[in-house]
């Protein structure tokens, strides 16, 4: 039996904040390899991709990302007893250590379902880096599957589907004068106005989706103006974000919140990703959460559980890790967490 | 009689941007100095002042800074029949042209008051730079005076006294948070809103003093805040700045604004400078726009008239050129706006 936490540590071991994945895709592309039997390895990039190919009625498809955020004063690995301290302990070196595991296991074990296992890049930043987003695009078949496990910290629940998102930069224009003669000019910050006291008395919805409750958002996360302390500004810019529950879809979510902003001069989407919605009574989803009698909730942050349902993939986040903690200083894992977490799914899978 | 566009173009090709007005101080002072005759000259950083001392009942001071603000595709003056383009030809390369003029006169002619020629650095930036400043903390005897008058570009009208102006940053403070779950963090930029609503939707009051209708204003001119596209941001921080009417003092101005922004966390006074009352009864005051029956309206924008106010000294601001056109690429003055304005404050002095 592998000692999670110990492997957890020497992944945390290498850096791999986003861009610089390759290192840590080597070692994991060297371990699959090593031990391959029945697996068939790929790499692509800073991805690597280890299936069986059994021709299992179903196939499922576990997932993590290679890359970290960058370091918060912690990018050195600290045990503390049965706990491991460190940047990407949760998020989520944690649960690549178990794919690592059950992936060594399909290469012996003849399982349930058949079992593809991801390692990819570029999940941290700017969705063009996702190496999931280049899998699906260049070779799909490496990802193609019944259900999609993405190992996600969840702290052992499943965190069922996930919420959208869209960013929108809203943009009043104005016209220049000097402040002393304020009304020759139009002050484009005093035009935002309206819309900031819109947004800030908005009360987002709690919406039930397959019983569960999605919190909506909606916040300013952005605002910038001004030309000089004497000038009456003419443009003021602030980008808003959407959260949305997954009864939407990403067109009607964007429509909506262009119609908040309709009274800004220029409204441009900056980034517009689809919900996913739970799936709770996919046959898939339903045995892992009811054989197991796992807790489950609703994911508000978005992940890539959305890039597999948006490519008719059912999806869900289940890893180990307190998700409150990821990209904090105090990030963390536990080994009962990894153990659990490797019992779930190894069993999931038959391979236990 | 010198060409006093001549002279001002002359001017103009002597590039004095703020912080670096040596070269024309230099003209400026050998200038007083070939032709002092009865004038006493003094040089004191790169300002230079030139006084009668014939012990006459009263002391005009006349004053005009020597820096431009910086060059707006611009800098090369340029002659269109009468009319000189370029930066500084209004403000106040022109006005300085006439205060020549005059000196030069004074130096010979035994006028009707004592007069006092002040040429200064440092007006268009902070006030730490400004020369009147310098002058009146290190040599206030060399500008002691009845009456300023600031060559600052009117367009042949007397503009009265001027506003006050305070510059304050409002800021907010929040709590960061993943902005999928922002009720667990508290948005800066939205407790701001009802502050921006509030100025946004403030009619700042038209004020009669001395029968001169002052216009005041309340703009913010700047707004700035956020963290990260994913996160709800912590601070949120505005400057706003108030221009007032010369019916009240800068301590009662400061209070209002501070009682207008009593929502922000913190309240940061920037700048504050007084106004200056229009002074329309003050014997010398009256004596020039009564004998040479100018047009009166108020001044809205700040001036140094308020410096000569605050050391309890009368002042007005009459000087040749556009004053809707100065830090503009469009500045320019007319030779007949020249030539009226040395004619009026000529006689004034008694020098024609």
């Amino acid at each position: 039996m592998t000692d999670l936490l110990s492997v957890t540590e020497e992944l945390c071991r290498i850096p791999s904040v986003s861009g610089d994945e390759a290192a840590l895709a080597d070692v994991v592309e060297t371990r699959l390899r090593e031990d391959a039997r029945r697996l068939q390895v790929e790499r692509i990039g800073a991805n690597v991709v280890a299936r069986t190919d059994d021709g299992k009625e179903r196939r499922i498809v576990l997932a993590g990302h290679l890359d970290t955020v960058p370091p918060n004063d912690n990018s050195q690995p600290r045990r503390d007893g049965d706990t491991l301290h460190g940047l990407g302990a949760a998020d989520m070196k944690g649960g690549l250590a178990v794919l690592l595991q059950l992936a060594a296991r399909a290469a012996r074990v003849d399982g349930k379902h058949d079992a593809t296992f991801v390692f990819y890049e570029g999940e941290e930043v700017a969705d063009e880096h996702n190496g999931l987003r280049r899998l699906f695009a260049e070779r799909p078949d490496l990802v193609e599957a019944d259900l999609a496990v993405l190992l996600e910290p969840t702290g052992g629940w499943v965190e069922a589907g996930c919420q959208g998102t869209i960013h929108v930069r809203a943009t009043f224009d104005g016209a220049r004068a000097h402040s002393a003669r304020a009304w020759m000019g139009a002050n484009a910050i005093h035009r935002a106005a309206p819309l900031l006291a819109r947004i800030a008395a908005f009360e987002a919805a709690t919406v039930p989706v397959d019983g569960l409750d999605y919190r909506e958002g909606l916040q300013v996360v952005r605002i910038e103006g001004g030309v000089a302390n004497n000038v009456v500004p003419d443009r003021c810019s602030i980008v808003v974000n959407r959260r949305y529950a997954p009864n939407r879809s990403l067109d009607d979510a964007v429509e909506e919140l262009r119609a908040i902003c309709s009274d800004a001069d220029h409204i441009e989407v900056v980034s517009a990703s689809p919900a996913a919605a739970p799936n709770l009574f996919h046959p898939l989803v339903a045995e892992l959460i009811g054989v197991y009698n796992l807790p489950v909730r609703p994911k508000l942050g978005w992940t890539d559980v959305a890039r597999f349902a948006s490519h008719g993939i059912g999806a869900l986040n289940l890893g180990p890790g307190d998700p409150e903690l990821a990209h904090t200083a105090r990030e963390c894992v536990e080994r009962s967490d990894l153990d659990g977490c490797a019992a779930v799914l190894g069993s999931f899978l038959g391979l236990s």
